[in-house]
């Protein structure tokens, strides 16, 4: 048996369903070997960043990691991006790198480089294979620690490690779990509740948010005082009736600094402390005031869940219902597009149990609030800031679950550096409605222009934050990638075309146009 | 002055003449700071491959190196595949990289990751502002870098060393030259020539081949008998009646043995041992014929093109006129589109002192032996292997050189990669003539596959390597851009469209259809 067959057979019996890929040469070998050893879907991409951005919305769906394959140290760089975006959002993801052949190393050939320097900012886990009959018990390796950190892991695979024989498949042992948090501090944090001494927020991020963790937060919140709180950019959220609803923590540091006002004790569960997205003049790094006295209850990687069951039973809130709170039937928006007109048009049209990727800072802020009136639905956002999440990541999570339709909540400015995802979308036949907010410029940028008190940019400034001279046609963009797509400029168009949109099977873009 | 002023200040006096950016909100300092020091050219592309591949475009046609500013890691990140091709071109790059402000550092906000493990692979020179007094000086440190090592250098500029006051412009030494070769070494090749014990090649490389360099080599060769090679993937090659012909290195390595067959001596002139791009079983790293002795004329880096001219007095042969070869007539193709008829219909129409930019393993291989048959030009190519550089490098060519008319030869598969590049054609207006070869496949994976002996792919092999499901519409693409295109499906068509384009100014894209 080759290393690459060894390899895919142990990546089987790992669980590993699906391998992201875009291969050269070097990867030659495991290309050749999916097909010796079926049952792992393999799905090709233009680009790298749709790769890892793909990998990262499927395991943050199913729990578990994707595989993905990339062509040395460029190919890895091109999906650098949205690595980082999976290691902010704690996602396990198994990036196989292929390598020159072991003895073409030295040669230092024009695709060489230092891959290691190259994925170690973004993986928890970096290795090389060693020889032929190593490299399956090398992937276990990674993807052991891969769960185990819940970070992306990267095994570098030589060619010849790969085509060589000798291959041994390797035991796989169980997957780590996340450690259980220890009693004393929920003993501790039930405390503050019992104490009464100022009004306790339950700070909730990671694997907290799922329903039963926020209903189990909002019924201690309930029962004992206090509020729940959602971390800024999480991974993961499920929304709807029956799940409470809770406030977000903003953007930018007065915001934060404002929505903390009043907190005497912020306990943090699988999440940390807010941090501001930017350093700005005058505001501080970590937004939280003065007054308020920060405590964990679950770190990231610990079982928030179990912790978040834990304090319900230590603050006897068991019996306790928590409110769900005000859902106002959803609006018909009307007239010309605005960002809270876009967020009234998703909600509106929205299909139960829909998984809505937001990638956007400008143009998808409203929805959040505005999803209160939606049906069940999970949402995704982007964790690192790192722009050119959302087409990939909803790749990814129509692929983990193609029962589900996908919305894709998407920037236009974040679309256009990893557009190549459409051509994923229409190539595997995902249910995927892409919604294109085309306001033609870096809004956010505009807008820290003004913040930094410049109202009146000049023309290099205005010339690198506007994207308007020519804008992008995205119907012809859509088209040219081979999704279907239309263009709406009113509510009422809008509307229509998503209604059009979720009818019919497969991918489709509405160009929703600011 | 703000330390973002300095450093812009500091940027003018060294000759930088243009940034190419994809800014975020660390970079609005700097972006502000454009239109208070006036002077140096912005040019927004729309993701950030197409930013460093525009510089290394730029600095392979101008000599001098054009900046790039990218946003923090993940932003660098998306631009390291085109630094990897600088690197090995060795064209200097003077790449600025946002980062938190200084005191915001420790907060390890969203966006933050270890830029320095990102930037070394792929830089000669890697540093970080220290403050707003000593930023201009540390970005004179980092032209000095890239420069004397003729690689791309990053400076990790805090945005608070930016927005501070306090700036100082620095004082810039002169450029470092590229140092002279010890006579010595050019008397040893002059003997190698007079001994005559069997056939010298002088393989030439980097800057020996310029016009000048080339035929000064073939001087020698028609003086004292031997023969001029050309590197495979050379960063830039002038090519035209009065230049002569030469032969290139190719692909892979059993055609790199036969064409090294029967010299006992290869003489290096500003490029090094020919290596084998990938390690083949039974195949040398280093395919070099065990006859062939390799010496030193220059290394990169050095004055090739002085060395050439000491080796003509050193071998006396100042007086021959270089036999200028064989050029046919273009021929005109007719009928369904191959790599031989793109390539002729190319050099049919090619407008005199086009700018070729040259991306592409098996579409456009033809090219270079049909182009002995064309107008005074210059080639660039892909010299490190990481594909979707051309458009972007044709993006940095046209800006360069706004009076020559710039060719981007493109395969498909690598054009899909920085196809954002087009939007920035259509920007700026450039006179960029994108010839897109449409083979809907990763041919050369293709071909690798079939040498591993693999003549039927599996359905995964197939589906990684194959693009035509759906295939590309990149008429459609090019709209979306805001680039005119059409499609071409014979010679005949081929030649039309090319004619239109070239008469037109402006950037158009040519779908050729294989």
């Amino acid at each position: 048996m080759k290393g690459s067959e060894s390899l895919l057979t142990t990546a089987r019996t790992c669980g590993v369903e699906i391998c992201f890929a875009n291969p050269g040469t070097t990867e030659m070998p495991l290309v050749e070997a999916f097909d010796v050893i079926p049952g792992i879907r393999t799905v090709l991409a233009l680009a790298e960043g749709v790769v890892t951005g793909a990998a990262d919305g499927y395991a943050r769906m199913t729990g578990t990691p994707a595989m993905t394959l990339l062509h040395l140290g460029p190919g890895l760089a091109n999906g650098i991006a949205n690595l980082h975006n999976a290691r902010r959002a704690h996602t396990p993801v198994l990036t196989v790198v292929g390598e020159h052949a072991s003895w073409h190393q030295a040669a230092d050939a024009p695709l060489a480089s230092d891959i290691e320097s190259l994925a170690r900012p973004v993986s928890g886990w970096v290795g090389r294979t060693s020889s032929a009959a190593a490299a399956a018990e090398e992937f276990v390796a990674a993807r052991q620690a891969a769960l185990r950190d819940r970070l992306p892991a990267t095994l570098i695979a030589a060619a010849d490690h790969m085509w060589g024989e000798g291959g041994v498949p390797a035991d796989v042992p169980a997957a780590p779990r996340p450690p259980e948090v220890d009693s004393q501090r929920v003993d501790e944090v039930a405390k503050l509740f019992a104490e009464g001494r100022g009004k306790v927020g339950l700070l909730l991020g990671g694997d907290a948010l799922t329903a039963e963790g926020i209903r189990d937060a909002a019924r201690v919140a309930a029962a004992a005082g206090g509020e729940v709180l959602v971390e800024r950019s999480p991974a993961r959220v499920e929304r709807g009736p029956g799940i409470p609803v809770v406030r977000g923590i903003p953007y930018f540091p007065e915001d934060v600094l404002d929505a903390l006002d009043g907190f005497a004790h912020l306990v943090l569960v699988g999440t940390r402390t807010p941090v501001s997205f930017f350093g700005y003049q005058g505001m501080p790094s970590v937004p939280v005031p003065k007054g308020t006295r920060v405590h964990v209850l679950a770190e990231r990687g610990e079982d928030a869940a179990g912790a978040l069951r834990a304090l319900v039973e230590a603050t006897g809130s068991s019996a306790v219902e928590p409110p769900d709170g005000e859902r106002p039937e959803p609006t018909a928006p009307e007239g010309p597009l605005s960002a809270s007109a876009l967020a009234a048009a998703i909600v509106l049209t929205q299909p139960d149990n829909a998984i809505v990727v937001n990638e956007g800072v400008s143009a998808s802020a409203a929805y959040p609030a505005a999803a209160v009136s939606a049906p069940p639905h999970t949402e995704l956002t982007n964790t690192g800031g790192a722009i050119g999440m959302g087409l990939p990541a909803a790749t990814g999570a129509a692929l983990a679950c193609p029962d589900r339709p996908v919305i894709a909540f998407q920037a236009d400015g974040s679309a256009a550096y990893t557009a190549q995802a459409l051509w994923t979308h229409a190539r595997e036949g995902l249910d995927v409605t892409t919604v294109l907010c085309a306001n033609s410029r870096y809004r956010i940028l505009q807008a820290e222009l003004r913040r930094a008190g410049i109202t009146e940019p000049g023309p290099a400034a205005a010339g690198m934050t506007g994207l308007d001279d020519p804008a992008l046609d995205w119907t012809a963009l859509a088209r040219g990638f081979g999704v279907p797509a239309t263009r709406a400029t009113t509510g009422e168009e809008l509307v229509a075309a998503l209604r059009r949109a979720h009818a019919e099977p497969g991918p489709h873009l509405v160009e929703a146009v600011l």
